[in-house]
């Protein structure tokens, strides 16, 4: 249930079209849906701005499949992160509305159309082509709140003037996802660089004391530059969700 | 140096008052001043919207001084973390205008006035009452900013009802500065309350498996709450940066 | 050997039917049954109200039929955990009388009937969908102690209004049970809010910080709430053994 | 505010002595008392069965005593941890019917009158004399419930024929305390002994790979007997309100 | 080349039957046997009275086998650990004289005759079934020096008693080999019983916090007995090494 | 682009072959080459004296094969490191010019000719057979620098003595990179010997608390030999990078 | 008690002089001497063949006093580990008889007169000079077993050559102790000498990533000599213990 | 003894004023000076180039005034490290010769004059004012070996401009020394700029998940730059050490 549904129900009620009784009814059925294994959050949307996502791992087919067909169906939008190939194969029989975007590893439904960005975009930006699958996430995730992140891929800190073919579209930024793995410098020379709050996503490239990223979160974590925060490693839909929340505030405001 | 301070020297060389060498001059010596031990960087207000933060673990006191001083000289602003009571003492002497935060542990120029806040509020909020210095770093560092935020303390998940009674100041906050140490659940639960971008500050506060903050961090990283980010242990003053960063692009645009 | 045989024994031994030396060969070889690769403790179950339990991981099919089957014999009860449904097939062959569940990954005898619990229940209840293995691990742990717990799952803290569908059973619980990934915040906000003893059980649930499940475990120890305890990390079944041995001596003593 | 404190003030209600507005004022009032710094969990005593409890580390004495004399007021209990000896000095001179147990480092109300256990005890079991701080918390705290424990002190694994001189004690005991660094053994030792649970506090003490409590608390979670549960390191207070909850369902039963 | 065959060399050189010349080459052509991927310690026989041991893992089988036989044909005598079933297929083609033991992993040379131990024994005994791999190889170590241990399987701590059946074994052995994953405790509890050095070997053995036994590692490193000392973890080759090393000291020296 | 390419490209327009445009335009493409997923760095041989490597982990077939091809048509010189033999299938379509060393899982460009090495050359040594994958690496990373190293294998701790055959060769060495897993004490060991910059590279050869490799970085870290410093775990690579840059610089100068 | 004790009781009851109770009351009250904070295991010495040892950290100097003074009136013999000078002053008013040895901060009682030797001896051999204390505890240790050490300090693996002039000391030595800090290497090199057993002690000398003596500690661990046991950091009196028991068996045997 | 010493004495010998057994009398006496607590390895400077040096920390003041005399007696040339001010006060009464350099906290012989560098310079460049004293020690070392490095201090990423200033000597500079704490992301950007070896040194400024220089020492050795090795943190003297190697090898080569 999201804000416009609300508001329908609230106004039918005024009408007197329905009564006291038919609205507690109502909200209360949305609230929870119940399932044996899963009490879906039907009003996370209209508390959040977005419905429960769904993170695959550890999940089986079934349920993802019973999860998300329930969310899609009530809110018309979803997300699930951390799909393979393979269970998406298995959902798109019970849900062809769904789309796969196999870098991102993410089952989704259609994007909604793009806001106008008058006032600044998202951009990512990943230290190496082994970042990409993380970035993707967090792209894909921007999508579903309208917004298309500005892409800017493998400009790692062994060769810094890569980047510097990207300054227009760093300056444009509102907010700047960076994701690297490794040592994580990137997040502390481009926060270094701009007055924009950026969000950092270790991801768990590397090998010996990258520790499968947590070397890189803990140089994030101890960025020099002041305006960085930082999310779980290869974490890209935390990044875009928080990165989208920012934007939508100043769109919002504006 | 700050914007206004460049646009005079470049109005002057418009005027003709001075020639382009001065302005290349004037440029030079301003982005960095040299001193034996340290490089201040005097250009980081133009890039980054606040001059440079002075970390004093680690610093001697005749270094802090300096420091402090040439920052407070050239941009009429600064920020010290980490001072002692005695170090305030020996900086005092040098530099009267500054002053000191007992609880935050700070040393800094007077606040600015108070931004008109129309678009809503930091809300800095806490678990326990040994939090407070963290969170008083947040706000000291908010306060240059020119913001004032909402302080909601000691609301930790034991006693979950203590948080009801602060509904209206959490609903009007655009960010939200969330503060705990031991388990830190509080990040969670707010997070999955509010559609609004949490900045997440583990606190070094507990014994035992606490590890000093990690778990607090880490429980942090791993929150189900989607709109949730995080900084290093026990930085206030990074998580009131970002959080300032971000209500100053939502008023900039509006 | 449990308790009714032992009276057997010493009732036969006190009219007269065997005497002192029958007694303690009884005894004795009842105490251990020794096979080549494994000493069974037999009188576990006098000892601790529950025959020694068979953890089959590292234990080859063989060890596991061979070792399942005498405690059965002996016994009439039996509980295998971490079972893969492989191994039941294997299992089945030579005890038919065991079934298998494999949400729970469980080997076990048939339940025994239900002890009437006037005096309230355990509630076992998750975090998310993913903890369910786990849950159902200590449910029939519980169930071949004669208690029926009441399950309530995927009730996280990113949605706590879930968890308010809930209260009368957990108001009428005795023991909760709370199993709970990733930051594993559910477990204090449980505890928080009831007076009875609370067994919180981390779940290998989550990714990067997650660490397989040591934050959850960490956060769960830290609980602000002080009527926690913890077992290992997935330890579904020591959680329902703990919950029973209470359970049980509130009744025993009613 | 506790139970007896509600009844009265509900039958002055239903008498008529008091209207609905006083009724509510006054929950609230209770509810949260609020200070500057601390938000006083007043009710807690009704859903938890005991009084929010101060941990001293990290809060100045001024906030101790300003929070325990408000707790100890409202309640006519309160329990402080992790307190010098200093800090009782302070807090005496403005709440001097408050006892200090230097053992257990413990700032505490004084004891209510033991509750008849004719149900049985709590047993304190420690396997050095280095951990008897650790076990006297716990049994301070057990006390505030009303319980005595059994002290059963310095009986490590390293001389086990110790623990048999202790038998009859154990034998009764109803739930367990089990207080051990270093490698902590003993849990597993005295948990494969008995069928009644036992809660395992790992210390600190020890050097090395004792590493302040970490090994005895891993060693604790992974315990063959399965009767054991666990706190964090040096957790006293824990352990015994655990217990002292378990042993109050099963009294409260009977 | 082992320390008759060195003898004979001497001989024949005292009685004129080779020169100076011959016996140095020989020595020199003993001393390291160079292959182009390995040195092989021909002379370890001499100073440590094993000859050098083959560890298999992250080994090519053409590497184990030319090690292996290079060994063998010098030595006579040939052990190498970490093997698998395959391996041994691929070695006993070249090899037929040697063996395998399926338990331990272990491919090595037919036993030598048994010493005979009037002065005592070595005594293995592990906590669970789980832990029979480590100790077989250590046994198989031991069956290399002439040595057959004691098996005493499966007499965790869980069920102490188990322990008592083996009394006779356990008094009459010189050096104790202790195994056992979860927490450890073991190695204590017979440690504290006997006047004998105990080696310990953590096991792998374990899920959660066992860390794949780190936590039985430090349990062991933590022992309150003070006769325990410890190998790497599954360790058993060092084990019967070491016991092995004790034991024939004592021998000699009888 | 190389320094002799950049030559000519200065020489043309010095004489007027091509206009400043030109230059610029070829600098300008040749600083970086765009893909969709890769800015590729074409200078970083003028910067570092080697063109970009390619980590092959985490990238697609298509990835390494685009970026590979694109490196070497450039620069006539290109290393991929960590690549399978099946890679290696996949690339050699596209680039058939490209060899493979398997040892090393090395896809590389022909072998520039030798060097001429009056100076001395590079020792490569390792500690066991296991280590050799990781040396092969640092050879083929100095063979393509033009230098070829002195290859001594398995020289462990253990048996020192075979270290002693090698001493002409280890005396030669100007510069020495020693290769251990397990506990690396090689590198302490030869460090202590020579007066000759040590590069030491922990392997993840071992098993326990070998850690992968961490035991010996750690162990590496705190050489009591002064002259040691260390790269990644397994990074011979990185060794022999480092190596052939120090050899480079004594020709270069001499 | 020990055995010479034990024996004239026996005889005492043999020859009728004390009856069968007097016999059982002496050996109950010989075997825990109960105070009230320590249950003194006075019967150790005939189980372990030494006295329990006191270990002072995290003990009250009267607790230190009483348990060290009822050890000693019982035994003659009495050993009390990381205990300051400070403590001693406090000791010897009640036990003169004690004395103290600074380096190795051990209070202990006079040494027994010095077993003779011709079976060969121990040798406590060290990396460094800072390593010294550890191995004074051990010589301390192995000094009340009647054994002498040979003390070979400060031969660490940088300047190997100064342990060539030690080898006739080393070759003498039945059991060596090795003691060393930072990177542990002197065991594995010591190791593969000798065909003796070699007990590892790991010291927290060294900073940084030396971790305290973790990576000492994993080193030893990982030695590729297979005749290395280990004991926790800085251990030196364990090490003298299980040197002790070795030697003592080799000397009982002969 | 220093070479020159050694050629003094052969010549003397060629002479024939001593003969074959003074000079093994006068090497033998040369090469271990026997203090009863350290071997001395007077001959390290042979081997290594460099007299060995004394790492104060865990020495006795007496240690080190006794070690430093007999190498600076022996060889002219002596460094202690991590040195107070106090200790220095102790040395220098025995010794007046020595030096104390209080930033860099070392004890040291006069520096010998400067060598000529016509072939580049040592780099030594800082993240912050903090690491300061760690480069300090680097440069001391430098000193001894006769190189004068060029110090950049205060340059860290979060201001990379300031690094621009430096162009030239970083230009001309042969190796590179790069200090910093944090993050420690500085290696990696003055890395990908040079083809020069450069030496990181991780240092233990920071806060948090710094983890007293762990996370720069592993975000160091992730390096995405290939001519980064990494030495312990805050081992300003082990990069001085290796980087002085480096150099003398160049120069005495050219």
């Amino acid at each position: 249930m999201n804000i416009s549904e609300l508001e329908k129900i609230l106004r039918r009620f005024k009408e007197g079209s329905i009564g006291e009784r038919e609205v507690l009814q109502e909200l209360k059925s949305a609230a929870v849906h119940s399932l044996d294994f899963a009490q879906i959050d039907q009003v996370r949307e209209l508390r959040q701005g977005f419905p429960e996502v769904v993170f695959c791992q550890g999940k089986t087919p079934e349920q993802v499949v019973e999860i998300s067909e329930k969310i899609f169906r009530r809110n018309g939008k979803v997300l699930a992160t951390r799909a393979s190939a393979e269970l998406f194969e298995f959902v798109r029989h019970r849900v062809p509305e769904l789309k796969y975007n196999e870098k991102a590893r993410c089952i989704h439904s259609p994007f909604p159309s793009e806001v106008p960005e008058a006032a600044g975009k998202i951009a990512v930006i990943t230290a190496g082509t082994s970042d990409i699958p993380v970035a993707e996430e967090a792209v894909v995730t921007c999508r579903l709140f309208g917004f298309k992140p500005h892409p800017i891929y493998d400009v790692g800190v062994a060769g810094l003037h890569r980047l510097n073919n990207h300054w227009p579209a760093i300056g444009n930024a509102r907010v700047l996802i960076v994701i690297a793995g490794m040592e994580g410098a990137l997040a502390s020379v481009v926060g270094g660089l701009v007055d924009r709050p950026v969000i950092a996503v270790p991801t768990s490239v590397g090998y010996g004391t990258s520790f499968q990223g947590l070397t890189a979160l803990f140089a994030m974590l101890n960025s020099c530059s002041s305006n960085v925060t930082v999310v779980n490693i290869d974490n890209g839909f935390g990044a875009g969700f928080s990165a989208s929340l920012i934007l939508r505030q100043i769109l919002d405001h504006s």
